[in-house]
């Protein structure tokens, strides 16, 4: 099992952690779309599990570990309880969400393509489901929040990007036997080290070429 | 088998009943949004069984149970063609629809509970997949009508706490090893009186506290 | 196996050739919605795979085919590096595409109905996930898009009516017996038939009735 890159205690702690992380982003976003404490719920819900549900059903692991394990399906809530009542302290922390969301973002990414992997998924198939694992809860949450997936914005700073160069870093590691806690964790790190120069930087992607002397007002 | 709470036939009356309730208020909302016959018979269809079909795939339990009986793929079609020609009658009576709604609420929170029991899912697990399946499909239909669902909108009486209730009252007997019939038919009852005095009372849900002064216009 | 109408080298190419186009769809209403590069590849690849996915994850066949087969995977990633550059050029060749999106809408209506019989449903399910096969992956690349699919809008040419034609053909043909390479290729092409002429003479599913004297404006 190479997916079980830690011990299992820190494993799950570092999964709890980035599940709350995550499920902050989607309960900040039923705020400010004026929804109710279930929506609010939900949305953390989703955001939070949601790409790692997508990714079980795909390689057949079924139930989900969202659904097998209770911790996961608790700290969402938890999640929802916090911005229920702090959500102005969390936006005003912003930088810190985001930054904890780019570590995530990593983690997700990392273990995501590790897990398709020990499924007896193909390299390039790992990969995608390692950046479905990151970045599915939060199209999903924007979703059922009625807008565009940020992920697909070209106004938004680059998220797939960071989430891409994890999963094929895994995989290279896999293939040369080289996956480890400190490789997993490295290349964990080169998702949140991109994602933090993306978002200090403005790194965005480019649209579709020849739009010269089209004007596009954000969308 | 503790899903199996009603001698078959009346498990499956039951179930056809709420099937052809659910997908009435899809076809309703096609209707209301101007879509054509298929989108009226999709979002019926979508409504009465996504929820059942999220559960099952969650479950492992495949093909889902609404692709192996050809009368819960039928019931919508027929709901469809009600609505196609007799949707101003049909939203006359909209308050004998949202009845049987509630009903339906109460009946797929119950049976969907008890199903994800029996395949071997934990008591909160359970209790999640049973809400999903009494109210997965409705998120479905206003997701393809590219609409907030109505689930989460602060200002819609509350339809997924209901739900819970009969849910977790389900989970409160499997333990206590109380479900049958008569118990399993009160929870659903709880969910729908539940529903019914939301609607007559207009309970809502909170949303997140602190917008002490700001004034949010109607989503 | 049913499914494997052609030899496999003869499926294989039609497959590709039809994920390849189906996927030119997505990425242009990618483009048409102002999404970045990682928005046309992400709607390439979901238009392209997505109703296959859905099939699989239904009867039971994963992983998908879309992740097994990296031919499945890179084929819409092609599509969109072509869209990225030559968008213009390909909104310019439209009626093409719509032709060859027709002769994909045949294609897939027919292997999809066959392989679910393959899995074990039966007709009417079988007939469902074929037509779900052929347009499963526009509806979920429109909800991506933030759109009202396509597919249930009256103002557009019949697309569903197509698909189920060929996908009710192909179920006969199998409790006949008859299904082999040239029955089927002639399921696909009655699909592609009713598309053009659809096209050609703007056929349009009806709206439901008693609208008399309600103006609806287009949506």
């Amino acid at each position: 099992m190479t997916s079980q890159l830690f011990t299992h205690d820190v494993q799950h702690t570092l999964d709890i952690a980035g599940i709350f992380v995550f499920a902050l982003s989607g309960g900040l976003l039923a705020v400010r779309k004026n929804l109710d404490i279930f929506g609010i719920a939900m949305l953390a819900e989703v955001t939070a599990l949601g790409g790692g549900v997508l990714r079980d059903l795909v390689i057949g692991a079924v139930p989900p570990a969202a659904f097998t394990d209770t911790g996961y399906f608790f700290t969402p809530l938890a999640a929802a309880v916090v911005v229920f009542f702090l959500h102005p302290e969390v936006e005003r922390i912003n930088w810190t969400v985001q930054s904890l969301d780019a570590l995530g973002l990593g983690l997700f990414a990392v273990t995501g393509t590790a897990k398709a992997h020990d499924y007896g998924l193909g390299a390039v198939a790992s990969v995608a489901l390692g950046v479905a694992t990151a970045v599915g809860g939060g199209v999903i949450r924007d979703v059922l929040a009625n807008e565009v997936p940020s992920l697909l914005r070209w106004d938004r700073e680059i998220y797939a990007v960071p989430a891409l160069a994890a999963a094929v870093l895994v995989a290279v590691l896999i293939a040369a036997h080289a996956l480890g806690p400190a490789t997993g964790t490295a290349a964990a790190l080169v998702a949140f080290v991109l994602r933090m120069l993306a978002l200090r930087y403005g790194w965005r992607a480019p649209r579709a070429w020849h739009r010269i002397g089209s004007r596009t007002s954000e969308e």
